[in-house]
C-alpha cells in the first residue's frame, strides 16, 4: 500500500492521455485503463460534464463498457489503472467488479475513497478488497490536477 | 435519521413494485423511484444480471436516466425512494447528484453504506449529504429480500 509496485508504464500512459483528454473537454481530468492478459481492453476519460450524468467517471465507464463486451459483470481477471485515487462511489463499483489489481497515481485526500475518507474496502461490510499499488504517478497526476483547477478559478 | 418521516405513499409503492420485477428477473430485489415538483418521474430496478453490468444498481440506473432526460447532472430538485438502505457506490451516486431528500425501506447492516460501513454522509470529504429517512417500510422491504435470499439458497 503506497509503495511503488511494478506496473506497466504503458496502461498509465493511456490513462494520463484519457484525463488530458477529459481536461480538454471541461471534464475533471481523470483518466482511467483497463487491462486484461496484459493488454488494454479499454480507456476512458471522465464525461460528467459531456453526458450529464453524475455517476460518468472514467473507472465507472470502464468498468461498465468492459463488462458489457466481456458479458459478465465480475472482472477478476482485469486490473484498472487510473490516475487518481478513486472516489467513494468508483471504490465500491470496482469491489462490484472484482477488479484484481488497483493501480492509481496521485492520493486525493479531499474526494478519495480508498486511502482516505469512508477507506472502502477497510470496510468490514466490502467483499472484495483489489490489491491495491496507489502513488504510482504522483507528480504527473497531482500536477494535472493543480493546471486544470488553477484555469478553472481563474 | 431512522425517523419514520411524512412521504408519500405512492412513490415507496413504484419502487417496491420494481424492487419485485427484479426479483422475478432473478437480481437482487431492490427498486428506486424519483419525484420531482410530487410526481414520479422515474422508476427502476436492478439490472445488474440482465445488463451484465456491475453499477447497475436501482439507484444509479434512476439518477442516470433523469439526469439525462433533465440534461443535468445535479438533481437538486428531486427526492430519491428506495427500498433498500443504500451501497456505499449509491450513496456517494447520490451525493454527486445532489438528491435532496432520500427515503428508504429496510436498513441493510451488511450491504448498506449510510447508515452502516462506511457512513458515506457522515464523512468530511462528502461534499453534499440528502435529507434521509430510513427504516419507512422496513418490514416489507425486510420480507421481501428474506424471500429471494432464501430462495436462491434452496
Amino acid at each position: 500500500m503506497g509503495a511503488t509496485a511494478k506496473h506497466d508504464e504503458m496502461p498509465m500512459s493511456r490513462a494520463f492521455a484519457e484525463a488530458e483528454g477529459a481536461g480538454t473537454r471541461g471534464e475533471v481530468p481523470v483518466g482511467a485503463a483497463l487491462v486484461r492478459d496484459g493488454a488494454v481492453v479499454g480507456v476512458a476519460g471522465t464525461r460528467v460534464e459531456a453526458e450529464r450524468d453524475p455517476t460518468a467517471h472514467a473507472e465507472i465507464l470502464v468498468l461498465r463498457a468492459a463488462a458489457a463486451r466481456l458479458g459478465r459483470r465480475q472482472l477478476d481477471d482485469c486490473d484498472l489503472y487510473v490516475t487518481l485515487e478513486p472516489c467513494p462511489m468508483c471504490a465500491a463499483a470496482i469491489g462490484f467488479a472484482r477488479i484484481r489489481r488497483l493501480y492509481f497515481g496521485a492520493y486525493d485526500p479531499k474526494g478519495g475513497g480508498v486511502e482516505h475518507g469512508p477507506r472502502i474496502y477497510d470496510q468490514p461490510t466490502c467483499h472484495h478488497r483489489p490489491e491495491i499499488y496507489g502513488g504510482i504517478a504522483e507528480r504527473r497526476a497531482a500536477a494535472l490536477l493543480q493546471a486544470f483547477f488553477r484555469k478553472r478559478r481563474s
